[in-house]
Formats: structure tokens, sequence, C-alpha cells
């Protein structure tokens, strides 16, 4: 078997912790020998390296860790991984991708080395970032990876005129929204969509009841009453109110973040992506819309992946749009986005495409 | 091999006359013998039974026929197929589906039958049907098939507010078009995208040059004028403008099809696509824009398939939407489509949907 196979075990327990450890990445480990797995371990409240370990039960020796992010040699939260390596006796690891956080940053696979570990780098590098690209987005840009979900007819409504939306897309393609939220650490919707909806945004589905991220209102008019079923269950999910103005009546179990003004005396957008990253450690969050959210994160260039599930119904012009107004006078100045795969529903399809700035970062 | 193997081979040589045989249903046939394709034959200027009698080379006796439609048994621009088939020595007729038209409407196999001819009947009915939906629609509801085609970005617009349309697809999926161009009829547009584009509508594909078919301009205003480049060309590939009013100057090499006018003195649209039947001899035609003709099908009942071909481009609210305002206060009364295909291009989806109606009588 080839380091390929067994990084690419390790980058699947990565997944099972996105959305349940921000502001820390993800991490995957196998620890192997003569080419058999002989523990796993992902990112819970100890570290993956840690897990595995405990779970090799002291037969590590001698064996190879695959490893998706480059150990830790820092003391946090936890102790450093590279010492309990390094005491177990493993004798070759293979990372996949070099930790950006700054006490570790290639310090972490050098004291390894100087163990007389034998290290391979680079296995899988693109999809190790890839996994974990919230935490990369905010040690090198400063704010969370911003994912947009829309719920739209073929010709791009998200709701009637009257505002009615329930419900544009089956049940299917629901549930899977809802398993989708459990892989953010936030959820995050304007203001209208807080009014006209009034919604839980929660994961409602078997086994991922204790799996619902953080709620964001954007709601720079604190228009979130506690009557709101949001406000109701702020005792059981954290819940965040972001605004730019002075909240006089605070409701109870909900946090408020402020943020600056921006000049036209709105949430500065960029002041606020950076502080879910400085004041909460946000690192993936999706947007639920409603439009104007949306487009203004559009307009902002905050927007790096779409996810556009649509169903086979026409609701016509006069509908609500998922884009507000653009000023987009050619085809060449629109946005650009790329595909990255289609999902084929029963009635209707989900399609996830990422901004070209997202890509070509990645 | 079974009746269905041989008859999938029946029905795709049928595929090769459509867009080519109207008025007349394209019909695929081979002959096999001791299990082996002796003869194909499709409709071009002769009937398929005919041809693949021809191309059997007088060695037919004894052997099964396969015809995806209910062999003629009247003299119409050819003689009828009964006879020759008769004539030819065939043991076994086994055929698909039975002719509408009420000069055969089951006469045909019953004079195969009275001649001592096995006959089995059925085999692959269903899509026997929808191969020919176009000619089917003609005889049983008096109008041709009606599919329309729309290139939008992913939030549903067709051009931007100055009305740039070129491109918003790639050129993979616009050569995609191009082909599917070739198996229609007609290709309709309204005056609106006559004027915004000035297009030929012609299948601009290697190899199917000769495969462009006619093309009618919704003109109630006979906006067509012969600098166009489509009055340009009507000496080589048939043109129609359809009005509901008296036309003054006629341009050279068009015709011109004379409607009833609605109450609003507008083209009275049921009148008109019987009359693309009944004057014409259309029973496919593929509608490629622009939003205001698509819109009035919709809202009369009158498209049977939407073809959406999407990039992963954005322009707006204020761009030129896919259809235009309908006044639907709820999701329940939206209109409702059944997915039929998704195709897969690097940059672009194409997607393929049914309505309701369609799938019903299908």
């Amino acid at each position: 078997m080839s380091d390929h196979h067994f990084m690419s075990i390790a980058l699947k327990l990565a997944e099972r912790g996105l959305g349940n450890v921000a502001p820390n990445p993800s991490v995957g480990c196998v620890i192997v020998k003569d080419n058999v797995v002989i523990s796993e371990g992902w990112t819970g409240t100890a570290h993956a390296e840690v897990v595995a370990l405990k779970n090799a039960k002291g037969s590590a020796q001698g064996a190879t860790m695959y490893v998706t992010l480059e150990p830790c040699c820092h003391y946090g939260v936890t102790g450093p991984c590279t010492l309990e390596i390094i005491k177990s006796g493993i004798k070759r690891v293979v990372v996949a991708i070099i930790d950006p956080d700054e006490r570790v940053s290639g310090k972490g696979m050098q004291e390894l080395k100087e163990a007389g570990i034998e290290i391979t780098y680079g296995v899988m590098q693109e999809e190790a970032e890839k996994l974990n690209v919230g935490f990369f987005f905010t040690k090198k840009l400063h704010r969370p990876f911003i994912t947009c979900k829309i719920a739209s007819t073929l010709d791009g409504k998200i709701a009637t005129f009257t505002n009615e939306s329930k419900w544009i897309t089956s049940e299917d393609t629901r549930n899977w929204v809802h398993e989708l939220r459990a892989k953010y650490d936030a959820i995050m919707i304007g203001s209208n969509t807080l009014i006209h909806d009034n919604p839980l945004l929660t994961c409602r589905l078997p086994g991922f009841e204790d799996r619902s991220p953080m709620r964001l209102i954007i709601d720079s008019q604190t228009k979130l009453k506690k009557e709101h079923n949001i406000a109701k269950t702020a005792d059981k999910i954290k819940t965040w109110v972001i605004t730019n103005n002075e909240v006089r009546e605070k409701i109870k179990n909900v946090n408020y973040l402020i943020t600056n003004a921006n000049k036209n005396g709105k949430i500065c957008l960029k002041d606020m992506v950076s502080k879910l990253v400085s004041d909460i450690g946000i690192t993936r969050v999706l947007v639920e819309g409603g439009g104007m959210l949306i487009t203004e994160l559009l307009k902002h260039q905050l927007i790096d992946r779409l996810i556009i599930c649509r169903s086979g119904k026409i609701l016509g012009n006069d509908a609500v749009p998922c884009i507000s107004n653009l000023g987009i006078q050619s085809i060449s100045q629109c946005y650009k986005l790329k595909k990255v795969k289609i999902i084929d529903f029963v009635d209707d399809i989900v399609e996830i495409w990422d901004f070209y700035t997202t890509t070509s970062y990645l």
C-alpha cells in the first residue's frame, strides 16, 4: 500500500472533525505497521496524533504515522504532539502539509527529524489544504472560509414576491443541507431572513442533533426579539447578534459582536469577518441568506464558495432574486465561478461553485 | 439476442432522421436473420422499411423485421410499405408502436397478419413514442413538440441590462447547441432577439452545415429587415416571419405566416402553433429566446421541454431575466418541471427539464 493510500484514510478521518474543532484545524491520523492500520485518531478534545497513539496501546514502536497536518511542537491547551510521537518509538512520520501557525510552521517536523524520525512531507498536500481551508484562511487571510447556500428555482428566485419560500427544494435536498450545516462552525443569516422565515438553523437529522453550529445574525438594527425561534433556543445553541450599533436591550443567552460601521452607517463587512476570527474563533461559515446579505458579501469579494440547491420550479421575475442588482454593463465584468461538483438528487440539482479568487488561493 | 436488443438498434437509427423528415415521423428498421442484422434503414426520402429491404438485396426471405413505427399501408408520396414487406418474404415483423395516422392506425399490422406474417407489437413502445414525440404531438394535440433553450448565468440572467449576451456559455456548450439544432425541424425566436443579437441560427459544426433547420421569427410588427443576417441567408435556409398583421413589404425569399390576433392585438399563440403543423408541417420546434417569447409560451402552457445551459457567471438582478413577471403569489402556484437529464460540461451545466404536462402525455 502506498503513502497516498494511508494519507487518504487520514484525510477521511480529518473530515469528521469539521465544524467541531474551531478555531483549531481538523486533523486525521493513522498509524501503520507492516502495511496494516493499527490505530486511528482525529481531532476532538485531544489532537489526532495523541488519540491515535493512545489507540495503538503501546505498539507504535517502529511504525509509520500518517498525519494530515504537521504535528504541533508547542504547549497550548494540550501538550506538544512531537514529544508524544518521539516517546512512542514511531520510526517514520508522513505529513501532508505544514502548519501555518507561527508557533509550529516547520519546527514540528524539524524536532522529529532531530530525534532521528524519518519525515516524508507533501503527500496529498492539496487535498489537506482544501480540507482545512477554513483554518488556512484564518491564518493567511485573517477571515473564515465563507460559503453561501442558496435554495432557488430554475429562474434563480428564492421566494415569491409575498416572501413565501417554503419549500423551494425537496425534503431530500433540505436534509442534505442539515448534514452540510454540521460541517460548518457557524450559520449566518441577515435580519430579513430572520423576519421572513423565523428559522431555527439547526441540524435536525437523526444523529446530528448535537452537531448544530452556532448562529450568527447580521442585524444592525437589532431586529432579533426574544419571541424568535433563534432567541428561544439560544440557551442550547450559541447565538451571536452582529451589529454596528449600541445594543440597549440584550436578550438572555444571546451574545453581541459590535463591528465598525462603513461609510453608509451599516456593518463594515471586512471588519466583521476579521472579528469572526479574532473574537469568536470561527474558521468556516455557511451563509444561508437572504439575497441582500449574499449580494453585499459578493460585492466585497467575501464569498469563497456558492452552493446552489435548485428545484424544477419557475416563479417569474417578480419573485425575490437570489442576487440583487449589481450594475454590470458587459459580460466581461461579471463575477466568474468554477464548477466543483454537481449532486444529482431525484427532484433537485445541488451545484457547488468556487470563486476564482478561492481556487487561485487553493 | 432479444427483441429488445434489435429494437434498440432500430431506435438508434430512427434518431438519425430527426429534424430531417417533418412532417413525417422518423423511423428506424433492422432486418435480422439467424440472430444477425443483415440490413438497416432509416427514414430519408424513402421509408425506413423500404430502405432496409433494398439493403437486404433479396435475402430477407424468412427474416425478422424490427421497425420503430407500424409500417404504412397507404399510398402517399411513396407506396405502402406493407406491400414491399409481404413481397420480400419477411416471416415476422416486430413493431414498437402503432402509427396514429388515421390512414394506418392498426391497419398496417392487420394487412401483414392477413398475409401470414407473424406480428409482435409493443417492444420498446415508450422509447419509440418519446423518440417521435413531435410527430405524435402533431397527430394528437395538433401542435409541434416545443422545446425552449435558455443560456443563462447562475442567477438566471440571459444578458446584461445593456443587452449584451455574447457569450454567457462556453464554446463547448454552444457547439452542443448547434448539434441540438440539427435534431429540430425549426428554430424560433422573438423579434427582440432578432434586433439585439442579429443571429444566423444555423448549425455551424463541421459535417452539420446542411442540417440547419428552418427559421421562424415571431414578428408581429415585421421588424425583420433585409439587412439582418437571417434575411441575407433566406435564399439558402428556409425562413418564415410569423405575424398577425398585414405585411406591406415582403423580403425576397422570406415566407410569411399570418395568424389570428389575440384580444391584445398580438399573435394568438394557440393559433400559431396549430398553423405551424397545418401550414408548414413542423413537428419539433426549438425556441431560442428571448425571455418575453418564452414567458408568453410558458403562460399558454406551450412549452414541453426546457433546456438550460448554465455557466459559472453572476450578472445581478438588473440584468435581463430568462423568464419575465408571472404574478405567482405562493409556491404551490409555481410552474413545475421534472428533471430528465444533466450534462456536465467542463465549465457549464446543461440541464434538460420536462413540464409535467409533457411527462403525463408521454
